[in-house]
């Protein structure tokens, strides 16, 4: 997508594939920085820390992580040790595990001299792959768009599910970019997402890139705007989705998804159809939910009056932290996935 | 309450009449200041700036500053003024306007001679009213908590209805207070209450200082919590009634009561009776919502690195800050009043 009118994916390798190049996102929206990545720890930290961030993103940077790390030694334990240490820098996300178990599982057959290569190979072909399935995302999603017969639309979005998620165009801003490329006169509400505010710091500056008109809002807001008759759908993106289509998505989600069905309000769920699990089944999440630090609460980084970015205590100890949520699949109306527009309780039989 | 030991209310005149002091409480928790106030303008800066604020202590503040403004000329047109600044320096408390007129309505039938000392009785009667009013809803609110068969119960509550939103005791921390007084074992769920972080600022803070377990969290995280089962009860406060019990709190206080209802946990608002709205009936809500600075969103107090209180830019333009909502009596199992606990839609009929 565009930054300041250059293209940019939000991860890529350089021309002599030792290395990649990612967008810095935890300086967004006060500066657009890029970094270089050129060891299997700092791709573990890049992760860890949230400069990359979103499921689809973190997947295809891990398959990245695998390629460098091969580089220092491609032997059966190297691969394994870092199979390890990048399915466990983020839990939630199951793509994450997904994209890493994907090159372990090609690489292993691979003989060891062929490692490396074969290793960017799989990682590039992950990246294009993830540009097009959230092309057709996009497509599908705004068909859903399209069926608001108004003459503006109000669409609620929680956290960033843009293509800063992603490599490129982002699962549930997909539909929304190409609503808006189509001409639809769309205005987006943009949940500022505590604790880490990825809605207020990179959804409302992706959407600022390309003049998409938006408003940030408190996490509080979305209950009174339905309520008001100002919010026509709702559509968010996913960490991990149950066959039968409950979703583990940002902490909040669920409360909006709550207040959508109190007003008949769309809620639709945008992701590639890998973000399923084939392991995870019923409301009953097997899964531990990630709790992070809290001093994500506790802390908030801002802009000064000198212009440097800054950390300011907000508050003191002790919070609690966790960073997801699940909405049970009775309160989504559909998933949106590049293979088409599902009920959610459906989706596991796609994924077959 | 407590404060380092030594006992406080949020407002008191001085000895001679002639000035108020405040907890000024936009520098908590970072700074424990008081402030004296000494003109009507001061007076309606402190409430349009939250240096005092919540329903019942805007009322009493409001009272004080009639009695100020009559100081200086207490004549039919000073006094009529003063009420007219006042009312207009908030607009959805109902206590507020309830307050200045309650006072304006006494005034105006006694001689000019006699309204400066009259001002300052009323508005000491009406501060001790409230200590009265919410050590009540303290005791009708226990009996609640009470009933809570377990080892721990948790509570959840929004925003600050603490002693530090009344002149003691505070309404919806006032059953808790009482809890934990009488030996109960609690833990408070505090909600950050973004904009402003009433909750992480002031109900954690007030909690701190007698030792009441609490956790901090995000708004966004209380769905999950009452997924898990990890909430017994929600309490808060309210800004404004209906005479058929549609609450008007803080915003978010709608997520909350949609989230309980669907996981059958109580949703109790705890307010003094005067917090109800004759005028207001029904769940169109008749009043406009209050809306406040996009830079209450925008910007965020907090301290630096140098232990100085400093604003800090996290967001840009542009936001929208509606600064409360409307809960619908079905969400709300009881409404706890200095009279006594009542159905919700009952609530009118105890104001006759």
């Amino acid at each position: 997508m565009l930054v300041e009118g250059k293209q940019y994916r939000t991860i890529w390798p350089n021309k002599a594939l030792s290395e990649v190049t990612i967008i810095y996102q935890t300086f967004l929206p006060f500066e657009f920085k890029l970094r270089r990545l050129r060891s299997l720890n700092e791709i573990v930290e890049a992760i860890k820390s949230m400069r990359v961030r979103g499921a689809p993103l973190i997947g295809v940077t891990a398959a990245y992580g695998i390629a460098i790390a091969l580089m220092e030694d491609s032997d059966e334990q190297s691969l394994k040790d870092a199979t390890r240490k990048l399915v466990e820098s983020r839990p939630t996300a199951v793509n994450l595990s997904w994209a890493v178990n994907f090159v372990y599982e090609k690489l292993k057959r691979e003989s060891i001299d062929n490692r490396v290569s074969m290793a960017w190979k799989l990682a590039n072909k992950l990246a294009d792959q993830d540009i097009e399935t959230n092309r057709r995302i996009g497509e599908f999603g705004f068909k859903l768009i399209q069926k608001v017969n108004k003459p503006q639309i109000n669409i609620l979005t929680h956290c960033n599910a843009g293509w800063l998620a992603t490599i490129d165009h982002g699962t549930a801003l997909s539909p929304i970019y190409k609503a808006f490329d189509e001409g639809l006169n769309i205005h987006v509400w943009v949940d500022e997402t505590r604790p880490r505010n990825q809605g207020m710091n990179l959804t409302a500056w992706e959407l600022s890139q390309v003049n998409i008109p938006h408003t940030i809002i408190t996490d509080n807001a979305g209950g009174l705007l339905m309520q008001r008759g100002e919010v026509d759908l709702v559509i968010v993106g996913a960490d991990r989705i149950s066959t039968d289509g409950n979703v583990c998505n940002k902490i909040g989600t669920y409360l909006k998804a709550l207040s959508a069905q109190a007003h008949k309000i769309p809620f639709y769920v945008a992701a590639p159809i890998n973000t399923v699990d084939p392991n995870y089944h019923g409301e009953n999440n097997l899964f531990d939910i990630e709790c992070r630090d809290e001093n994500e609460i506790l802390k908030v980084q801002g802009m000064n009056s000198s212009n440097k970015i800054i950390e300011v205590q907000i508050g003191y100890s002790s919070a609690y932290n966790p960073a997801f949520d699940i909405t049970p699949s009775k309160y989504i109306g559909k998933i949106i996935c590049e293979k088409g527009i599902y009920n959610p309780i459906e989706i596991g039989k796609v994924l077959k």
